[in-house]
């Protein structure tokens, strides 16, 4: 496969970020092979083209072509943090603390939530995420395996974390790790990590155990920690320590962790996620924290003094109504910038590579994502930024941050399989997604059904 | 002209809004005449029908006639302050402080500024603004006759400022003075506001003066004042007034004005704002005040404890990089928030009053738009929910605040003219439009034309 004569964002370790005009992105299989300018015409095969080395493919090549003409592209965008199937949910919880969302809605509701119905949001959420560019998403749920299923139909690549809580007692633990054992050999587009819901949910004892399983069988673990600030402040006066803390008392973040937002991570645990920072990621998913009314939001500029990697999710669509990562990259540069009273912080450049490389590894999948290369898997999406809110374009990296629309999209890849072409999903059928979640909605919000999964009192 | 078989939005000046399903919008001229619910069939003149008084029009109706179903109408939305041409300035001043942004980039850039090249930027805003439903806009900037004129071709609403600064001199003020008086005679869709730029860019003696010529003419004065709380401090410190102060003392209050931002407005101003609040109205553009690091953003709690209305508007795309409305919206909503540490604040039906009723308000045109009703004006986007990142839909509030795009805006009526249909532009040339924008914006930015319109230093 071959996208011709298209524009490319590049990504460095350090530096600027850049745009390449006129490259010609090969793949073969699921990767790119090279990624080079583009010949000079298309008929010319022996003509001069565009130079400097490992082009050329174009000359002989005869499989399916794209037309890259006009069009930007950008490594598919990563969703580090979310529970997909909670966009049956979108709406149903407006206004609320974070005491209330939890207690009076969300885990009320999540009582009615059967394999089936998972399967419903998660084709929902995929459908989504795909027509937006999001080629991976990193997710943390019940009924996992009926998220795997999804992503494999749809296309989307996922890093799946099946939900427990200490309260549900050992058998529930040992079923969400095996279905953690199962999934990790599922499918090459799947990739699965132990999920305990959080510190204040999951106790020291099963946090210890979930580490052990983690290291013996080589698995991540993808966790909610500190969220707030008070929730650090409610675990050091009833525990004497941090959230951080207690991650590296259970051996968690030894084992390797996600972190999902720790807004309440304090300067005083900087120095304990130092010394994981090779095994360690937090995700940001600032709306939510608006939103939620939380008070702060991920201290990224004390992560990465750490050396501790950061990536953008959007968390679930209950609080942040889309899983429209545009919209998540958008909302951590502006808001990173207030944080630190420092409009010349979380640059167009840094924040291009929060939501590229810093998500890529916040997914544990550092090595094969989050950039155009050859070698890296080809999930790539291509960005029309020829519309009247985009122009003109002084720098492009500056309409990805702060203009685009997740309509712009038009083509998405993901492990080299055309899945979105012109704005349409070519794996699933548009119309019978949305109609099984409209058909579903009602019942999966019903509050009369009775009890709570769970109950939040951090 | 009817509007048949449409879901309304309906926001009431206090309270829940709601969306009443299956209504037909009559239209006469260019102003709403019923809205009442559809007929039971569109054959069946004799037939049921919705019921409750005024329907029936569409028994015998036979104008144009726009499909609603599936659709939702909303007021047309109000960008109640803005700098339409500054989009020809797109992502070309990024990642600074405002002091940088203003002195380093955007006055030394304004040296460029022409008749002509003013009119570019404008009609690409009123391209971009009118697709995404927006139907009035106010604005203030240099060269207004030249973006009077892109409204009048485009077909949207406009209450324009020409922008004046002292440093100018009197004859430009005068001109900028004569402007307005011209504009307010020139088009039923176009008014005009006295521009001062702002508290510390206009003397005390040159406000005076604007205030008396307000109050003779029977004109409202649109300005910038306490943008940030350094701003404030300045004044205090150098004046020993703050901004609001200076406008009560200067008679600007009473003459009735227009403030952008005021996120420096103090508790100690409150007072005085009340005693103008028939006459005074804040507009808010939060995406600024984070990305330009201002620290903080409209006190909006306190100018409605005070009974101040407030618009919601996005600047200039200079720093917002869009004029996208649903965008500033959705910001209000979540600073407001954070702000005052309180998820149940700043509602949705709150949210949606701001954008309707408080933004016609700070336009000025708080009795023709910013309500669906008859004797409105005929002021209408019919937005499209049925995209994935919509679905399902428990609260279709919830989703015009937290999930909608502008991309969902399908038909833009203003003044009972159809200016968008099916997504299509009908009154201007989208790609003639982008086309002399893409031409003239290397020129708008030059930096080496040496010198700038202002010097900020508050």
């Amino acid at each position: 496969m071959l996208i011709r004569n298209v524009a490319v964002l590049v990504v460095p370790e350090v530096g600027e970020c850049r745009v390449e005009e006129a490259q010609d992105i090969h793949i073969e299989g699921d990767r790119i092979t090279t990624i080079a300018p583009t010949a000079s015409a298309a008929g010319d095969r022996d003509g001069g083209g565009g130079g400097d080395g490992g082009a050329g493919g174009d000359r002989v090549f005869d499989g399916d072509v794209i037309d890259g003409t006009g069009l930007l592209a950008v490594p598919g965008l990563i969703n580090s943090h979310t529970h997909s199937p909670m966009v049956m949910m979108r709406g149903a919880a407006e206004d609320l603390s974070i005491e209330d969302w939890f207690n009076q809605r969300i885990w009320p509701m999540e009582v009615n939530l059967t394999p089936d119905r998972v399967r419903v949001g998660a084709r929902l959420a995929c459908a989504e995420m795909l027509l937006a560019g999001v080629t991976t998403f990193v997710d943390h749920y019940f009924h996992a395996d009926q998220i795997a299923a999804a992503a494999i139909e749809s296309g989307i690549r996922a890093d799946l974390a099946p939900t427990f809580f200490s309260s549900a007692g050992q058998d529930a633990i040992d079923a969400a790790v095996e279905t953690t054992r199962e999934l990790n050999h599922l499918h090459p587009r799947v990739t699965a990590s132990l999920g305990p819901h959080a510190t204040y949910t999951v106790t020291d004892d099963d946090l210890s155990r979930t580490a052990e399983l983690a290291r013996a069988d080589g698995m991540r673990i993808h966790l909610h920690a500190a969220e707030t600030d008070d929730q650090t402040q409610a675990s050091l006066d009833k525990h004497g320590v941090t959230p951080m803390q207690v991650l590296e008392r259970t051996g968690v973040l030894d084992a390797g962790v996600l972190i999902a937002h720790g807004c309440g991570i304090r300067a005083s645990d900087l120095p304990i996620l130092e010394r994981y920072a090779d095994r360690v990621a937090v995700a940001s998913s600032p709306k939510v924290y608006l939103k939620l009314a939380m008070g702060e939001v991920t201290p990224i500029k004390g992560l990465r003094s750490a050396g501790v990697p950061v990536g953008i999710g959007t968390d679930g669509a209950a609080v942040h109504n889309t899983l429209d990562v545009w919209e998540a990259i958008r909302m951590v540069a502006l808001t990173q910038k207030q944080r630190e009273h420092d409009a010349a912080w979380m640059t167009l450049s840094d924040t291009l590579r929060l939501a590229t490389r810093g998500s890529a590894t916040a997914a544990g999948l550092g090595n094969d994502v989050g950039v155009l290369e050859p070698g890296r898997q080809a999930d790539i999406a291509l960005v029309d930024l020829s519309g009247p809110h985009n122009q003109p374009i002084h720098d492009p990296r500056a309409a990805l941050v702060y203009s685009v629309r997740a309509s712009d999209v038009v083509t998405v890849l993901v492990a080299g399989q055309v899945v979105v072409r012109d704005r349409q999903l070519l794996t699933m059928d548009r119309d019978e997604v949305l109609a099984d979640a409209r058909e579903l909605a009602h019942a999966l919000v019903d509050l009369s059904t009775g009890g709570a999964v769970q109950h939040y009192e951090p």
